[in-house]
């Protein structure tokens, strides 16, 4: 069957005590609303409706990705007036799922069991059944177990509030019947507020059928309204990731220090120390080793490869049996050929190192194309930016670079050359030169230090 | 009504392990001692008495700030006896509160419940209910639940071992009614100690109203006795401290990964990384990120600047939309300018850079006014101290100072002006001058590399 | 009495995903199947029987330093299987206990109980109460309390399955009697194996005493499967280590967050900061505090020392009141005398750092003689290699290095000498010389900037 989804978007979360509307903030790394817009739209034949609201224009534009309807709700009076200003969108068949871009860590097989059950006269509602109940809308099933009811806590008898199975929101409703039930909704409450959860009475006043789902576990079904919370679905997350990546036969030495913000695939025994952070897509090869307090970005990092702690690298790409760190700064445009060594306290940029070349301390190497086997000195500076314009430094295969020098680009050290310690070059060293530009040694005798003033 | 505080710090501690008086060891960056004192300090109408013996001189020295009147207990022989010292200063009229310098997380707040019901013939006592009361003194009530007694652990009968609300040690005692209990004190028990618990029985045998008071929570009336203990207590206060943080509208990826030791003010969608540390007084304006792993002293942070991963400021002002790190350390006497920028492997120190400069990569910047607009380039090194003096180094708005050089203290680089690459320069540059300092380059043919001995 | 002990390392753990074996996984920075073989070496009187199979080639060689039988158990058929295979080599009196590769946190005061008890006449088994036993053999006892059988989970009555003390599969067995009882093992199972539990019924049978010991903790007879349960073991042993650290008088900020790899000797009144990694053996004085995220391996660090956040230690002495990082980096042969301060974005490595010297700033100091209250200014480098050769630097007593200098190894600068900010020397420079090599500065007028290409 096809399937409108809708994602109520449109609180205004005032406890967060945010510039930024509430589905906005970061969960993983990623947008809460963005996360269900993306686990939307993995279900098949689904047309995807955003209701927004409260900062409505920036949840529009950050979602601008996924093409749903924006729908919005000014003025908003609740989930069930939400459901209404959708409903002249909703298809004629099919069903209606309604989501919430404050519950981030809903699962599609989840929502694939709803859509399974799902017929022009079922509703599909999604419970679970918690420890502690307390607050939440109870389900109330008849002598049959067909459930007859959604109670609230303040409504509910001592009998129901002992139930503990509770609404979570999360509901699958037949469109044939859905656009009815919604046109009926009233708001005569203490909020003044139309509610979704009032078509589940319709339906078993209709004789509609509803079944529920459970979800795989709490989080998935668990909403966000302050920053506490926020950091409780964070953490939730990052244990479920940490758990997978363990599972899949990486070695984490503290499952709970480790952040994950986007995609991190391993190859087979990786091995992971603590305190890592990984963002964006990040693609570790076989033997990987990542030292502790190490921050990866959009990256790959080829097999056997070791990262030593401390070290950060950002878009680049790492070949096979490197050597980084600690203290080494990759940055965007460094890609490394396999054995390649980056030492401590050294920075790339937009720099391509070749096989077996050595950067080991202290340098900045920017823009910068390196062959093979060189060996570059500490506190070795390519100059690459004269205040206005970069410019590139080329240098061969072979070539030892003495420590202290500088290059100021453009300029071209050739295959085999040596450039001798401490030098500033400007010109081009042709194959198996050396170059050298430093003042001759003058020893004074009897040199009196400067006193204390 | 007046207060007298008794603060006991005079035990041992031995537990410990240390050659530091227990009261000094840190709970959130402050001596447990201290946090007490700072507690006691914000009753109105209080004089604060704070009894020492155990390594009392190093307690004496380090609480002096708080001006307490300082009470030598050599031999202790229990809490009454810490009392009976303390006895001939306490004012005639008002009440006494006893606190413990080993009990840090007291509340003020729990503190005012006390005194709120303080009259001359009450006696307020804290008390607290245990899921676990196994060891403490349990409060034992009569028919109508007035207290009349505390049966420690020992003493009790299985009735009483099944009460579950206990002695926390704190109690409130009206000043008429204490010197007369105090002095009837024995020590006719197995440690030959003076409890001032004994005082309970006393207030309810001459008609003393007993009145109780809860604290808020568990932590506030834990006591610390070992450095397990000391470790629970730091993690219960930044776990403490971290919710607040939430609460207020920062947001922490992981609350348990996050050390504040002092005052961390948090401006408007603030965002903190994994593994934090701020000491001192340190504010953040508003949207100001912190990256991963770094540590923050006494410093602030203007609104919307970004600090990445592994940086360090200490005693610095840091202006706003500045961008620093990663690998940054501004030590102190670091004033930023808006939209200043402090790259990898920097370091400054007495530095005050102007707005929009920028020190990228690999520098030292130590004594130094920058003005505005001042590009440094990489391993550009303030060369501040001769050995024995320190000197100023002046860059000029606009300035570009090329890469390796050497700044020789004391020296003025005008405005506009530009240092080539790899210059040590020692004499003032004039505006728009361009100043290098330079040996010229040569290269030799067919250099015959050295070869392994 | 003497004792055989068979260690089971033949299994496959194939949910580890590896393509090391299953026991050579690392818990505390050790393979799991050397932490067994060193418990097992501390019993007296202990001949080591180590039973390998698949990729037993990579077990055999990773514990030669172990000296155990090393027996191949092909095809293995069960535990039954593998102490058949080991049969022809127990000793004829004595008894054979039977450890797990893959059980790595086994006390040694747990085997000692069990060997206290052993006679030629008695079988001691460990056994364990498990708050939910589901899944483990229960252990079945008879009205005088003796043990009589071990009941599968499978084959348990209700009755049975009540019984929370299980086998952890851990067992003493008298070499008089298992010789027979292992003879006599079948493999009539589902899974066609053979079964060393079996024996407890044989011993059962032939009238011997079988007596059960409990082990401290849970932890020790927890066994490693994937690595979500290596995980587990880790943190387990990191808290046991950082409580026992903490009761030996160090404080740890957070004990959740240290990761001990080897062993870890504490002074009185040391400080540990969070997230630190100490791996191999590491002493540190008295009074030593430890900043942040700092990493130390092989290392001796003295009284009063103070590492600041971000350093890295690695196979280096260092003394007493010195003064290290922050972003510090000893690399091995580092040996710092009292009172040296290495700074920021500093490397040292086989440096010999005499008395009160300082290398406060981006550094770096490698094959290096040097004497004391020495200054290196910023930027300085060693230049050791002429990529092929090594060479030292020799500097005396009282020298003062300038800032950006790079000295050119083989070379020595004598007592109080002093080099100009910016030399790169390479010859000998004598007691109290100033040596300089640089070019003269030379300032030209209204340098036209570059333009924008």
């Amino acid at each position: 069957m096809t399937q409108d989804i809708v994602i109520l978007a449109a609180g205004k979360g005032s406890r967060m005590k945010s510039t930024f509307s509430k589905v906005l903030h970061k969960v993983g790394g990623i947008a809460m609303v963005k996360r269900v817009l993306a686990t939307a739209k993995m279900l098949p034949e689904s047309t995807l409706h955003l209701v927004v609201g409260h900062q409505g224009e920036q949840v529009e534009k950050e979602c601008q990705d996924f093409s749903a309807n924006i729908v919005w709700q000014d003025n908003p009076q609740g989930t069930g007036d939400a459901l209404r200003r959708v409903a002249p969108f909703l298809q004629s068949e099919g069903a209606t799922l309604t989501l919430y871009g404050d519950v981030p860590l809903i699962r599609s097989s989840t929502l694939e069991k709803m859509t399974s059950l799902s017929t022009p006269n079922t509703l599909v509602l999604l419970t679970i059944n918690l420890d502690n109940p307390t607050g939440y809308g109870r389900i109330v099933r008849d002598e049959k177990g067909q459930v007859c009811a959604i109670v609230e806590q303040k409504d509910a008898t001592s009998e129901q509030l002992a139930i503990t199975e509770v609404n979570t929101g999360i509901l699958l409703a037949p469109n044939a019947h859905l656009q009815g039930w919604l046109a009926s909704l009233d708001n005569n409450n203490a909020q003044g507020e139309y509610y979704l959860t009032d078509v589940i009475a319709m339906a078993a006043r209709d004789g509609v059928e509803i079944v529920t789902v459970n979800p795989e576990n709490e989080a998935e079904v668990a909403g966000v309204n302050d920053r506490v919370q926020l950091a409780a679905l964070e953490r939730e997350l990052q244990q479920q990731t940490a758990r997978q990546l363990m599972q899949n036969g990486a070695t984490l030495l503290d499952p709970a220090r480790i952040d994950v913000r986007g995609e991190l695939t391993t190859g087979q025994d990786v091995v992971i120390d603590v305190n890592c952070v990984f963002e964006g897509k990040v693609t570790l090869g076989d033997g990987v080793e990542i030292g502790p307090n190490c921050h990866l970005k959009n990256c790959t990092v080829g097999d056997n490869t070791v990262i030593k702690s401390n070290s950060m690298i950002d878009e680049s790409q790492v070949g096979e049996h490197c050597d980084i760190g600690p203290f080494a700064r990759l940055r965007p445009g460094t890609q490394l050929a396999n054995k390649a060594k980056i030492g401590n306290f050294v920075e790339t940029k937009k720099a391509i190192i070749g096989e077996g070349s050595k950067v080991n301390h202290l340098s900045y190497i920017g823009d910068t194309q390196m062959g093979a086997n060189v060996n570059v000195g500490a506190g070795t500076i390519t100059c690459n930016y004269d205040g206005v314009n970069k410019y590139k430094t080329q240098i061969d295969d072979g070539v030892f670079v003495g420590s202290n020098s500088s290059l100021v680009a453009p300029v071209h050290v050739s295959q085999g050359a040596t450039i001798a310690a401490g030098s500033t070059i400007t010109k081009k060293v042709e194959a198996e030169q050396l170059a050298f530009a430093r003042a001759r040694q003058t020893n004074k005798d009897n040199w009196p230090r400067p006193a204390k003033k």
